[in-house]
């Protein structure tokens, strides 16, 4: 009936004695039988993963989980200050930054490997070709480009090494991560600095190995920091570090009523 | 100096060539070596878990991260339809209602089994003993007793047998999870009705057997349901249910103007 | 120092006795002087606003506060069903729903009309010819046209008049709102179809003639949105909505195991 | 039928047409007619409201505005830094932290004042009795009384003298206003310090004049700080505070690896 559509689902369904996600009873095929990330990837993909799938994707939401005291991380603990009574909204306001600037960018980078290789195969470009015209087109539109260049690791991000290399023993290699690397390198040469590869866009090459759609990937980027956020809030309530930093800041204001 | 203070952290400590987490290289000691779930306990407890640790924290997160279209599946679908543009404030605003009534309500049943706990064994009582006392105190009170009772599991959540299982296996039944099991017997017999343990409250008496503090325990919920609500964003991007859901709403809105 | 740097800011200075916002003192300047509107206008722009700034922003707020039971104010509630303990997380949800598509809308046609007013100026192009040039590019981008068409006020927003006739009134017609309306008739007239001027676009025509930057025109829904929002939450507390909008939505799920 | 309860509401209903607001067509009697204030009252109380209401919810909300480099004021500024794309994403996670510690004491503050007001009146006690009441229990019960005591305005808040000035001029003076001043002067009798009324307590006992219902009274808070979060915002785009803070925090970390 068109004033009462139904709505479509196919990951769960519940009733009183089960529960069944994407086809597999809770109860007895995931308690105690997958591991989190198991059963996030099966939640998240519709299907079973593969044992590579699962592997990398612990590597990809280990390393992304916990980098110091980023802004989200400070985020969440100046809102625990203000409002101790919701950890939730802690969390919550932490995640709210991982945007396309920081962590997010996971995303951008993987949109723009995915798109771009989808074009090289269809032109039969090599990872080279494809990078050059990415990057041209990149700095055409005005457009920093995702996944490259970190402000603290200038020389080399130690976690892009790392990434690729688990990625390689488990047989996703290349592809991807091929086409990041020659963008990377194209990037140098043509801006003539140092750009290495950031720990956010081997991420989102590595999960565009495994088939991750772009539009997700981000997602894993906020499952990773979840548990980040999780740990410096529980610091925060034993030794907080609100009022240390919000006095640091109050020394450092400089107010000046015109600049407008 | 007093307008300068230090700023108090033992999680992470970040240069340009490493990146130490809990004292362990992230590189070489974490990435590609530990599961998701190890290295979150890592980071929240400061310290690596035992084998037991990882798999019942396995086993209650993948308990609570997904159970159909829940409340903050929902919301997140909706702030999705308004603001596609950023996936994060879509999980955020999901995340926001993993409060005190639904599913955060494993940081109220840990906060009274370890309250209870520790009176009990300082008292010499035994778990009867003990649950008389707090149901007794809540029902005084007026509050609630959290953990307890399920609109739609009403006779037994399949999810408690299951958690409680698996936590003797790895030699973590008992305690709290006696004297739960004891304050729902209890309540039981006062009230008259059936009061099975549902999962946010079995959740609680095993992440409190393994000695976590309760004010942290909502945490595990809000990792766990970080990955559902990945998931159900990944379908609204492809299978938008929120045209359907607004649509229902909208049929079955009564307006009446005048009730305050 | 370059490890120390100093902080800017033009808003407020704060000291134990007196509180000067934007070079005005609360106490005396402001507070039972100024009205809400005023005093946001001053904090926002930085310099006290003309009577005609203040009676449109009123104007133009009190347009986007309440749309009835749209998808914000829905997710703000269900947010408030799982966590009673935390309104300022039920309100923080809602919001993070008013973006691109709904309600924040506004920043997208202000930045479409200020961009495009900029060029037209800069070309001497009357409305009606920079209208046929921002629809080619918008259509040959393949983007939809932001500000225009709405699903159920279909062949005229009432609020749309009614924003455009108080601006006249206070000698602020014109300008952005001819070229918004040139925009609309070229839209129709290209796609043959009704796609009226709606209140997000509308709305975003009033402040670009007031000079407001279009970065910033989300800023004045989102103002606008929590005042609803705190008016549905506390209809919410008393007469709670949750638990027949979650019933309804039960009764319409269609689970199919596996359409991905 | 039970399956599909019908939904009520009272706020707003909307047809293709009209959009009437509690009772009230928006475009011809609150659109160009009714400021902000007025609009969001009519919405929250569900009647419109008198000039005196009016005039003291600016009042409020215009004190809790802006209060300079504030907890909230720095996250919000943070989140937008990682994630510009999302105005609306800042704006929530700067509202997460209006709760129980700052700003959102507004609300306990006035639950403690309409709780003992009601005790008072029933039992016939002047403000000095009942304020010795209510201090004896929060001392007992080991809470904080909310509304009085300030880290900064240690002496006197300049915001609570006005609050209160304007409140009597409007013929809203005395009652929890007394009462508040009562707790103030038996806490520092008891206490042997200084604790002078804070604006949010001294806001909430105004609120409380008017007859706001405690649980809503948080809600003005969140309206008055929206409009402080945009400012903010605003000022964050074109003159960045963010990377000076990160700096001032990255250069007093105190790493020490086992503090737990």
């Amino acid at each position: 009936m068109s004033i009462e559509p139904r709505i479509p689902t196919s990951i769960a369904e519940v009733d009183e004695h089960t529960i069944t996600i994407r086809g597999h009873d809770l109860i007895t095929e995931m308690m105690g039988v997958m591991s989190f990330t198991e059963a996030a990837l099966l939640n998240i993909l519709g299907r079973r993963p593969s044992e590579a799938e699962v592997a990398l994707t612990d590597l990809v939401t280990v390393c992304l989980m916990e980098h110091g005291m980023m802004p989200a991380n400070i985020v969440a603990r100046l809102t625990y200050f203000g409002a101790p009574e919701s950890l939730q909204g802690a969390v919550a306001s932490g995640l709210c930054g991982v945007g396309s600037v920081r962590l997010g960018a996971v995303e951008e980078c993987s949109h723009l490997l995915q798109d771009g290789m989808s074009r090289a195969i269809a032109a039969g470009d090599d990872h080279e070709t494809a990078a050059r015209s990415i990057v041209a087109e990149q700095r055409a539109a005005g457009r920093r480009i995702p996944g490259i260049g970190h402000m603290l690791h200038t020389t080399e991000d130690p976690r892009t090494l790392r990434l690729f290399e688990v990625a390689e023993q488990w047989g996703h290699g290349g592809r991807h991560i091929g086409l990041l690397q020659a963008i990377s390198a194209e990037a140098e040469a043509t801006l003539g600095r140092r750009l290495p590869i950031n720990a956010d866009g081997a991420a989102g090459a590595v999960l565009s190995n495994l088939g991750i759609d772009w539009r997700i990937t981000r997602g894993f980027a906020l499952i990773a920091r979840t548990a980040g956020l999780v740990g410096h809030l529980y610091e925060e309530m034993r030794t907080p570090a609100s009022p240390a930093l919000l006095q640091r800041i109050e020394a450092g204001l400089d107010y000046q009523p015109n600049p407008d």
